[in-house]
C-alpha cells in the first residue's frame, strides 16, 4: 500500500494526537488510583505512571514531530513558515511550538532528578504533616526550592525567575503583573472581612451538625450534574478522598466528590466546582482533538470555570430558589424546617479559618496570596526555608487574624510544594478574579439570568461559556482571551465588587 | 552518572518488565471499558487500546530486547548461550525466545490487516446475531478463516495447520493429541448425559423463579471472595455484562460478576469461577514480575484453575455445607424453607441447553467439542462457511439431542470466531480435563479436604495450587507441568470419573 500523503499540518496533528491519546491513558491511571485501585497495588501503579509519563514526553519531543512542526513554524523565532495556514491553525502551531520548546528546554537528566527528588519530598511531607514535624520536611523543601530555581534558569525568563515558573501554569502571567494585583486584592478582601467579622454570625447548625446519609448526598450530586448538562453517556461521578475532575476526552469526563455525613455542603460545592471544570473539558472543540485547539488554556482559566459555577452560580440565591426544595425533598428530616433564606445565609457563611480548601469565598484568596508571597520570596532567596513557619504564621495573623496552632494546620497543609509545584498557587486566586470578570460580561448578555436559574435552567450558562471561551481551546493566550471576552485587562475589581455587593446585602454592612 | 552495568539476563528482564507494565496499562483500559467507562467514549477507547497494543508489540520485538536476548539464547536454534543461567532462568529465556519468535513471525502488515478485518467482522457478527442473519456474517467469517490459515502458515507447523493456532493459546498442544482425546470425552459425556436424561428432574424453582436482590448478591459474592483469600487491598469485585477476571499485577486482581435477579447461581458461580482465575494471578511469583516466570502457562491451565474452584470445589456438597447457611441468612425469604440437600441438587442440575455459557458441567464440554470439530474442519477446508449453520445444528442434535431454532442461539452465539480467535475454544474443555486431573492429586494430598471445606476453610486449597502450579509461572510447558504435578499425560478419564461418580449419587444412576 502506498503511504497516504498528509499535509504538514495534518502530519503534526496526527503525531500530536498520539501524544494526547497517551496522555489520556495516563489520566486513566491517575483516576483509577484515586477511585477504584486496590491500595496494595500502589508500587506497580507508580511504575505504570512513571513509564507512561516518559512515553508521553518522548512522543511530544520526537524527531518526527519536530520535523513536521519545523515545516510549519521556525522553532527558534516563532515565524510561521506555512502561509496556507488558517488563523486557527497558525495559533495551533504557535502553541505546539511553545509546548515543544518548553519540553526540550529541560534536560532529561534534570527531569529525572526533579521527579526523584519530589517523589521523596512528597513522602517526607506526608509524614511530616502527620507528625507536625516541619524540621523533617525542611531539607526536602530546600532541595525543591533549589531545583525550581534551576528549572527557572533552564526555562528562561526576562525579569524574575518566578516568571518562568508562573508561565508553566499560567502562560504569559508575570510577577510584575501579579504582585500589585494581589496586593490590591488583599487590601480589599481584608477590609471586607473586617466588616463582616464585626457583624453577628448567622446560624448554620443544621448543615454542620446533622448527619446527611451518603446515598442521598450522591443522588443529589448526580441531580446537580444532570442539571448542569452532564449525561450518563459521557460523564461519571465517583468518590475519592479529595474531589477532582479528570477528563480523558470530551466524551469521558470524570468528576469525584467527597462525602462527609455532617457537612453536606462539602459534597454539593465539590460537585458544582468539579462540574465547572468538567463542562470546560466537555465543550472543547472535539474536531481538533489531539491539538491545542481542543485543550484548556491554563490552570487559572480552568479554575475560573469551576469557581464560576461553584460560587457565582452555585452560591447564588436564584440557584437555591430552584435547588433548595429538591435538597429538602432528599433530606426532609434535616432541612424540612429550615427556610430558604436561612439556608442561603449558611451557604455563604464567612469565617476566617486555617485551612485553604475549607475557606469561604471572601477569605479564600487571602490564603492563596499568602502562599504566593512566600514562594516568591523563597525563589528570590529573601526567605529561608527554615524561617517559613514563622513567616507563614505572621502572614496568617496579618490577613486572617488567626494563627495555626501547628505547622500541620499551617505551612504543611498543602501538597503542592512537596510535589515541586511552585508557581501553581496563584492560579487559584486568578481563577476567582477571572470568573468574576467573565461573570460581569455574562450578566450583560443575560440580564435575566437570575430568573432563568431560579427555574432550574442552567444550560444557557454552559452555552455562553462555550461560545465565549471553551470552543477556542488555546487559540488565544489566557490574557488575550480575557481581553477578547471582557474587553479589558485582568483586574481584581470585578471580584471585589461582586463580593462587596453580595455580602453587603447578606450581612447588612 | 555512569550507567549501571546489568547482566544480560537482568537487562532482558528489565526490558521485558517494561512490556509487562505497558500490557497492564492496556488491561486497565479493557477493565475500565467493561465496568465504568461512559459509553459515548467508545471510539476514543478503541483508539487508546489500538495504540497501547501497538506500543506493547513494538516493545516486545524491540532491537534492544533482541540484542539482550541474543546474548542468552540462540534465537534460531534455541541453544542456551549463557551457561551461568540457573534452570529457572534458562526456562525463562526459552519462553522469551518463544514469545519473541512468535511476535516477529507475523509481518506487521498482516497484523494490521488481521486487526482491521476482525474489527469489522466483530461489528458484523454483533448485528448478525441481533438480527439472526448468518448470511450477513458469512463473508466476514470467510475472511477470518482465510486469514487464520495464512496465520498458521506464517507461524509454521509440523502436521496440521490447526496446530499453529492451538499453540497460540495452549503451547505444545496438537490436533493429533486433541482429536482422539475429545472423541473419547464426547462419547463418555454423551453416555452419561443419556443416563441422566432418563431420570426424573429435581425441583429448582426456588433458584430460578424468585428475585434475589442485587445488594445481597453482591454482598454474598464478596463473602465468597474473602473466603477464597482475597483481601480488599489487592482485589476488586465489580459488575459487567459478561463476568471476567482482569489482573493488572499480583497486587491488583479485578474480578467482575453479573447480577441476574432471578438467577442467583449465575452470580455465585461467576464469582467462584473468576475467583479461581484470580487466585492464579495473585499467587504468581512476584519477585520475577515482568518475566515468563511470573505469568500463567496457558489458557487451558488458566481455565483449569477457574473450573477447579467453580465446579470441583464450588459445586461440591462440603462447600455448600458451609456456605448454604450463609446464603440462607442473606436470603431468608427465598431459601429459608429449602433444605441443603435440595439446594445441592439444584446447584448440580443437568439439562441439555443451547447456550454454552449457561451449560452445566456434564454438557459444557460437549458444546466446546462441537466448536473444535467445526473450526478444525473450517481450517482444513472440509467445511465451507456457508454450510456452518447446518453442520452446527446436526452436531447439536447428535451430542445434546436438541436443535437451536435460530442461528443466534446456534453458531452465532459466541464472539470468538468474529474476533478471529480460532484454536481458542479447546482450552475451555481442556480446562475441565486438567482441573479434574489436578483434583485427583489434590485429593491424595488432602484426603480430609471435604471436612476442612465443610468448615469453610479454603485457604489450604489455594496453598496447594500455589505450591504445585502457580509459583512456577511458565517454567514448564503446559504438558510438562501436568506431567510434573500428576505424574501422567493429559487424560480425560479423571474428568469422566469425577462426573460419573458424582452424578451417579445425585441421580441414582
Amino acid at each position: 500500500m502506498a503511504k497516504k500523503h498528509l499535509s504538514p499540518f495534518s502530519e503534526a496533528h496526527k503525531l500530536s494526537k498520539t501524544s494526547t491519546l497517551l496522555e489520556s491513558v495516563y489520566n486513566l491511571l491517575e483516576w483509577d488510583q484515586e477511585t477504584y485501585m486496590p491500595k496494595d497495588a500502589i508500587e506497580y501503579r507508580s511504575e505504570q505512571i512513571e513509564l507512561m509519563a516518559s512515553i508521553v514526553h518522548k512522543n511530544r519531543i520526537s524527531p518526527s514531530f519536530k520535523k513536521a512542526l519545523s515545516k510549519l513554524i521556525n522553532l527558534e523565532t516563532g515565524d510561521i513558515l506555512d502561509t496556507s495556514l488558517s488563523p486557527e491553525e497558525a495559533a495551533c502551531v504557535r502553541e505546539w511550538r511553545r509546548d515543544y520548546n518548553q519540553a526540550v528546554k529541560l534536560p532529561s537528566s534534570f527531569v529525572k532528578l526533579f521527579a526523584k527528588t519530589t517523589s521523596k519530598s512528597l513522602q517526607a511531607w506526608s509524614e511530616a504533616k502527620k507528625e507536625n514535624n516541619f524540621k523533617a520536611f525542611a531539607p526536602h523543601l530546600e532541595k525543591v526550592v533549589t531545583l525550581n530555581k534551576k528549572k527557572a534558569e533552564y526555562l528562561g525568563y526576562k525579569d524574575h525567575p518566578y516568571d518562568a515558573l508562573l508561565d508553566l501554569y499560567e502562560p504569559g502571567m508575570t510577577t510584575a503583573y501579579l504582585t500589585p494585583l494581589f496586593a490590591r486584592l488583599k487590601t480589599s478582601l481584608t477590609e471586607l472581612l473586617r466588616k463582616i467579622e464585626a457583624k453577628p454570625k448567622h446560624p448554620r447548625d443544621f448543615i454542620v451538625n446533622k448527619p446527611y446519609e451518603k446515598e442521598g448526598q450522591i443522588r443529589f450530586g448526580n441531580l446537580l450534574l444532570r442539571s448542569m448538562g452532564f449525561t450518563e453517556g459521557m460523564s461519571r461521578l465517583d468518590i475519592s478522598s479529595h474531589p477532582f475532575c479528570n477528563s480523558l476526552n470530551p466524551k469521558d469526563v470524570r468528576m469525584t466528590t467527597r462525602i462527609i455525613p455532617n457537612l453536606p455542603l462539602s459534597n454539593i460545592f465539590s460537585v458544582v466546582h468539579e462540574g465547572g471544570h468538567g463542562i470546560y473539558e466537555a465543550q472543547l472543540n472535539e474536531t481538533m482533538y489531539g491539538s491545542p485547539l481542543c485543550s484548556s488554556i491554563s490552570l487559572g482559566v480552568h479554575e475560573s470555570q469551576s469557581r464560576f459555577w461553584e460560587t457565582l452560580i452555585g452560591r447564588s440565591l436564584p440557584f437555591w430558589n430552584h435547588f433548595y426544595p429538591l435538597l429538602q425533598k432528599e433530606f426532609p428530616e434535616q432541612l424540612g424546617n429550615t427556610p430558604l433564606e436561612e439556608f442561603y445565609l449558611a451557604v455563604n457563611y464567612v469565617e476566617p479559618s486555617l485551612i485553604r480548601v475549607e475557606a469561604d469565598e471572601v477569605t479564600y484568596c487571602l490564603h492563596v496570596i499568602i502562599r504566593f508571597e512566600l514562594e516568591k520570596a523563597l525563589i528570590e532567596g529573601s526567605l529561608k526555608v527554615k524561617d517559613l513557619p514563622k513567616a507563614w504564621n505572621e502572614k496568617m495573623k496579618e490577613s486572617l487574624n488567626i494563627s495555626p496552632s501547628s505547622d500541620s494546620e499551617g505551612c504543611l497543609q498543602d501538597i503542592h510544594w512537596s510535589m515541586g509545584s511552585l508557581g501553581y498557587f496563584p492560579t487559584y486566586a486568578l481563577g476567582n478574579v477571572y470568573a468574576a470578570q467573565f461573570f460581569a460580561c455574562f450578566e450583560k448578555s443575560h440580564p435575566n439570568w437570575e430568573e432563568r436559574v431560579a427555574k432550574g435552567d442552567l444550560l444557557f450558562i454552559r452555552q455562553w461559556l462555550k461560545e465565549n471561551l471553551h470552543k477556542y481551546g488555546r487559540q488565544y493566550s489566557p490574557l488575550e482571551m480575557i481581553k477578547k471576552i471582557t474587553g479589558q485587562e485582568v483586574e481584581e475589581k470585578f471580584y471585589v465588587q461582586y463580593l462587596e455587593s453580595k455580602y453587603k446585602k447578606l450581612y447588612n454592612l
